[in-house]
């Protein structure tokens, strides 16, 4: 059987494209540049669930998206977790943290509600992403 | 010059041993099964700091001592994160959760004050994860 994305990702995220195991999703919240990375794989909750290949292969692609991300976004730090505890499909968050930015030096989630990008910023960071992801070996 | 842990990892840790890259502290907080795996290395802040091969090692380190946790401590979920936007060096937050834990379903960081652990219960996990970390290979 295929894999879906669950119904809590598809309301939040924006998809980006994929890697070779993962999906690469945009959360549609304009304070913060914030992806999700969701590996393709049926029944995944923790990142222990995945098999060994699959676990080398989601750090492998979340090193080199995260590289990217530092320098498409030029940001202060980069937030990365696995948490989960709502959707139960494992997703991986990658959030550009700026000094200035609204939850600064705080954890993002809970603390703001989202602001919605516009179609034309959904689209620049679709382009900015895309540029970026051409480095990235498959 | 040798490793030293940041001075906000020794006020708030519990230094319970080492993996081959990792130190392993336990985080002074009765709420949850808290945990970080500190890289010892120099002026690391991001994940994407490291060099390709002690990325490769963390990340092993952090799977086995995962599926050690939930063995060792029968949780429900495991929260893996490497935030660090206030301690600037990197530390990788292992958080064993549970349905009924107090900041459940949300994501633990701000919301209830630490709860100090008594002595003998830090000396019942030591004696835990000892005898856990023993099945992990070198």
């Amino acid at each position: 059987m295929s894999f879906n994305l669950h119904p809590d990702l598809v309301r939040d995220g924006i998809d980006l494209g994929q890697l070779p195991l993962c999906r690469i999703l945009l959360i549609n919240d304009a304070n913060y540049p914030w992806f999700v990375l969701v590996p393709q794989r049926r029944n995944i909750r923790d990142m222990i669930d995945l098999t060994e290949d699959d676990y080398t292969q989601l750090y492998q692609e979340s090193r080199l998206f995260s590289q990217m991300l530092m320098i498409a976004f030029k940001g202060d730090k980069l937030n990365v977790a696995a948490l989960g505890n709502v959707t139960p499909q494992l997703h991986v968050h990658h959030i550009v943290r700026y000094h200035d930015d609204i939850a600064w030096p705080g954890p993002i989630w809970g603390k703001h509600p989202a602001k919605p990008y516009s179609p034309e910023q959904i689209e620049g960071i679709r382009q900015k992403i895309k540029g970026a992801l051409y480095a990235i070996p498959a």
